[in-house]
């Protein structure tokens, strides 16, 4: 039995951070790239238009207000996309759109509301004026966005590490990049294991359960960016786990099994990791899931690693779900590329109060809500509702140090589980 | 222009919540349920063992301790998903796995620890021992665990409005249902606009742009758990863009298009908007894209609704992104049957000021990092590294009200942009 750091530490050393693979770089959301990205172009490429205007010369509009306008001639429209064709020379303008090349002899653009151009047009301006009046007297360079003034040429754009999210994906593709390299995303096998199982669908006979894990883990699994690949339910064999287990090492990066963990005369994981692996820890001191088992397996030679690990989780959900937020979780971001491995944690004040000392760390299901700023958070589900139902139910974990108590009105940190975190 | 707040109400008032569908249970991830689920039966189904032990009767074992054994019989084994077939009389036990169902006879079961069972073992005990010592004294219903302590029949699993994560899919299964009637996700088409657009991976000629607000939209919509349909570039004709829209309108629930709707000649959406249906508001007094329009056009003969909602975003990617998280956001989230539509604030600290009082609210890209239990934002970007860069770089946005000044030192609030929440 070793602490749950001790444990966390094993399993990162035994964990590396995935291979690249090149992708369009519109499917890279949630993946980390495994390149630096820099610009290699200014954006905008040349001095363009911020608003729809004109282009006029700084110096043809000196002295111009709403009281001494200045009359310039429009000599063309530049819109965006297409280049000027024409020199603003003294007495004249571009009537020039957003975004648009500013035309050469222009030093700076009047926005529309500082001429006379109908206010609250919508699409083009019917009446197709040859002259503009301006009301306004601008410096060099008003209204101008200078080349670079986007993303200047050299700008690391993505680089290495990075967790791609869509302004990621917005600034790529800014810069014309069609594809990115990107950590590979997890690959896990999701084993179930006991006879007493049932698949859901299937009539439950006394003493049966449905099997709850299988579902639960996947939804974690591609939850924290993994792609789950369920086995379906080993019974109590040795032959029948093993043959699982090898199944899924040829194709996975790591096997996740549920259950046959605690003493029992049919709790076979430990069994068979250690006659065809390593068990590199058995039971931590922490609850619920203290039986959770963790080791390495060879690789199938058709699969892509010499060695694989292999997590026993706790065969009852709450068990179950604890050992995975608390050790697949920061296995699946390692292997992902993420360098954030704790899990998030708020401060809250306890609502109610856990009398009882355990003689080891306690995760509990508790609720956690924000009021007027601060975070309060309930511990105590379990024992009104049961232990399934406070699980359904929770929106975060709070964990109760060995021998520790908890008074309402504590500060205590909570970990919100945070597919629910937008409720919170 | 009207207020942002006031645009959002508008926004609201013309969603509504999808209509449901019935799914296999497992597929219903980060969607929110239309029904209540009880549970139909007691989890666990009958009265089952906490521990792998032994089922005895407490009267047998009544005064046994380290020193005092009690030596009973062994009857049976009885494993999970079995059940007994004996019943304990006195002088007698039945081994007893975890989670299986309690002997009739027996009222407490005794753990292995506190058993004559050989420490750490893995798997059966291969002695097959025919007599067992008792080396503990326990009540009546020490290490049950009673039918019900996990869900009781009746339980709402979930409720109607609860939003799908991993703990609800491991419930439902522990239940044995199937499926699950939850609200459909929004299907939204994404319509770029611009003849100075080209698509990445072709070649960007002098005043063209790479087509940037496709990608980033599809994946915000993807985020925010819509499924996108990119409908491609609509070129700067009213009837490029009329046909996009229409073909939009056949498929989906919402419509989003970028660019256009500023004030110039080629900026067709607010009058093609116009034309086919009703302009809702245009323009708001919040920046970057206060440009912004909504309105509602009569939907197709062929699609699902008698009218459709159209955001017509801005062009520059940061005005389109603030348009997004702001207004989008919520209409899919609404549409998504989510109560909870604010965006997640947090208060942060001022790194640096905002020495400039804008005319209207601004919204900023910012940067977030939490030290010491605090959160710490770092306001100024776009003066340092272009717009664009900021933009690709921030993890939250920070709205300075209008008029107003951040100074360094200050408290602020911080939306901050989750997909990158777990780096902060």
């Amino acid at each position: 039995m070793i602490s749950y750091d001790d444990a966390l530490q094993k399993v990162l050393e035994n964990t590396d951070v995935l291979e690249m693979e090149e992708k369009p770089f519109f499917q890279c959301i949630g993946q980390v790239s495994a390149e630096d990205v820099h610009a290699d172009i200014n954006l905008p490429q040349s001095d363009i238009s911020g608003p729809d205007g004109y282009a006029v010369r700084s110096a043809d509009i000196k002295g111009a207000g709403r009281l001494s306008p200045v009359t310039l001639k429009i000599i063309e429209t530049v819109r965006a996309g297409c280049l000027p064709r024409k020199k603003v020379v003294p007495g004249t303008a571009a009537r020039i759109m957003t975004g648009s090349v500013i035309s050469d002899g222009a030093d700076c653009v009047v926005r529309f509301e500082d001429t006379d151009e109908p206010p609250d047009k919508n699409g083009p301006n019917t009446t197709k004026p040859a002259e503009v009046k301006i009301y306004v007297t601008l410096g060099a360079g008003a209204n101008i966005r200078g080349a670079g003034s986007n993303i200047r040429e050299g700008f690391p754009v993505v680089p290495g590490g990075t967790l791609i999210g869509p302004t990621r994906i917005s600034a790529l593709a800014s810069i014309g990049r069609a594809t990115l390299k990107v950590v590979r995303r997890p690959v896990i096998a999701v084993i179930a294991t006991g006879d007493e199982l049932v698949s859901v669908g299937k009539p439950l006979s006394p003493g049966k359960s449905y099997n709850s894990n299988t579902a639960a883990i996947a939804s974690l699994v591609a939850h924290y960016g993994g792609i789950p690949k369920i086995m379906g339910i080993a019974r109590d064999r040795e032959l029948s786990l093993f043959k699982k287990i090898r199944e899924g090492a040829k194709i996975a990066d790591g096997i996740i099994t549920s259950g046959g963990v605690s003493k029992g005369d049919y709790d076979l994981v430990r069994l068979v990791l250690g006659k065809i692996g390593e068990v590199v820890f058995s039971r931590i001191k922490m609850g619920p899931g203290a039986a959770v088992a963790f080791g390495m397996i060879s690789g199938s030679s058709t699969g892509r690693h010499s060695s694989i690990p292999v997590f026993g989780l706790a065969g009852p959900p709450p068990g179950c779900l604890v050992n995975f937020e608390t050790l697949v979780r920061p296995f699946l971001l390692k292997m992902r590329g993420i360098a954030a491995l704790n899990h998030p944690v708020v401060e809250a004040i306890a609502m109610d109060s856990v009398p009882g000392r355990m003689p080891m760390a306690f995760v509990r299901f508790t609720y956690l809500r924000k009021r007027e700023r601060k975070y309060h958070v309930t511990l105590n589900g379990v024992e009104k509702i049961g232990a399934l139902a406070s699980m359904a139910t929770a929106n975060s974990l709070t964990i109760v140090p060995e021998g520790s108590t908890i008074e309402a009105g504590d500060r205590v940190a909570v970990l919100p589980l945070d597919w629910s975190m937008g409720e919170i």
